[in-house]
């Protein structure tokens, strides 16, 4: 899809914060795909559809949850997981994306998964360390992202399990195996 | 078994140092399965003979896994957990344990599993608060121990993960299906 039309359908969706977010997903996601060898017009669109359902409402994602057989364990965990699945499935629909490797790349880009392909792994790293992004950690990730891809994912996701143990909060079960997955290809 | 065979057999098996920290942990599981309702004198049984095999070499170890038929990933993870499930096996064959509760409490002291009993979280807490034991964060456990026995473990396990993760090291499935499900529980 022409990155226009696709962006002036997701600015419908989204606050301007989140679209000025979205635009500096899509401006690291390329680089990255350059970078590490990844498709970078199915970056391009996975970038700029990545939001797509994050304002949706939370009943809505919860009954699109139970009524399209996403994974049920979803609703045990923090809600903040619920967009990329639900995105995934109403880009298909709503915006006619069919490309499977870019809809991976929406479902996948909050929780990870076991085996991310590198586009996924592109959009997981970009929507963390874009420009707009400003937390700490952030910038030894950004200084990681210029060697390896998996070592700045391990960073970006010690930080996130950290941050999310600080909080007493549950991780779910996917991002540890994509922390463990990648921890462990580091060692073979 | 009558405590000083126990003590007996187990001290064949166990540096000095390990052995004053086993009978550390047996002071702490009694005093922990009154407090919480678990079988006092399993606790003793299981806490006196929680690292008979913390000693074995680790090609045995290694062997046992595979010729057992013991979760091969396993394999995979650091090898300071297969003293755990071996020990188990060899407890039951060599001294004539026979109990499942007392030998699963030593097969899950090290990593934890997803639904743990209160004799395996007695034992469980009991290894990481003994008086002998001297780490940053140690004494917040021992303060909520006082409190609640998932508390205290929630907290440990945030340690034990952190730590794990400053290493760079990968969190072995059944630990990070332990802390979700203490978390998740405390929410319900």
């Amino acid at each position: 899809m022409d990155r226009q039309k696709a962006l002036g359908i997701v600015k419908e969706q989204l606050t301007e914060h989140r679209y000025i977010h979205t635009c500096g997903v899509m401006e690291t996601a390329i680089r990255l795909a350059r970078q590490y060898g990844a498709d970078e017009k199915k970056a391009e669109t996975a970038a700029i559809f990545h939001d797509y359902a994050k304002f949706r409402d939370k009943n809505e994602m919860k009954q699109i949850i139970e009524s399209e057989g996403l994974s049920k364990d979803l609703l045990e965990y923090n809600s903040e997981l619920w967009h990329a699945p639900v995105g995934a499935l109403l880009v298909e629909r709503e915006a006619n994306i069919r490309d499977t490797e870019v809809l991976n790349a929406i479902r996948f880009h909050t929780s990870g998964c076991e085996n991310m392909s590198t586009l996924d792994k592109v959009i997981y790293l970009a929507d963390y360390i874009e420009p707009g992004r400003h937390f700490p950690g952030v910038e030894e990730v950004r200084e990681l992202a210029e060697e390896s891809l998996d070592k700045a994912i391990i960073k970006a996701l010690q930080n996130t399990i950290m941050f999310l143990m600080k909080k007493n909060q549950a991780i779910y079960p996917d991002t540890f195996r994509f922390y463990n997955n990648l921890v462990l290809e580091q060692r073979r």
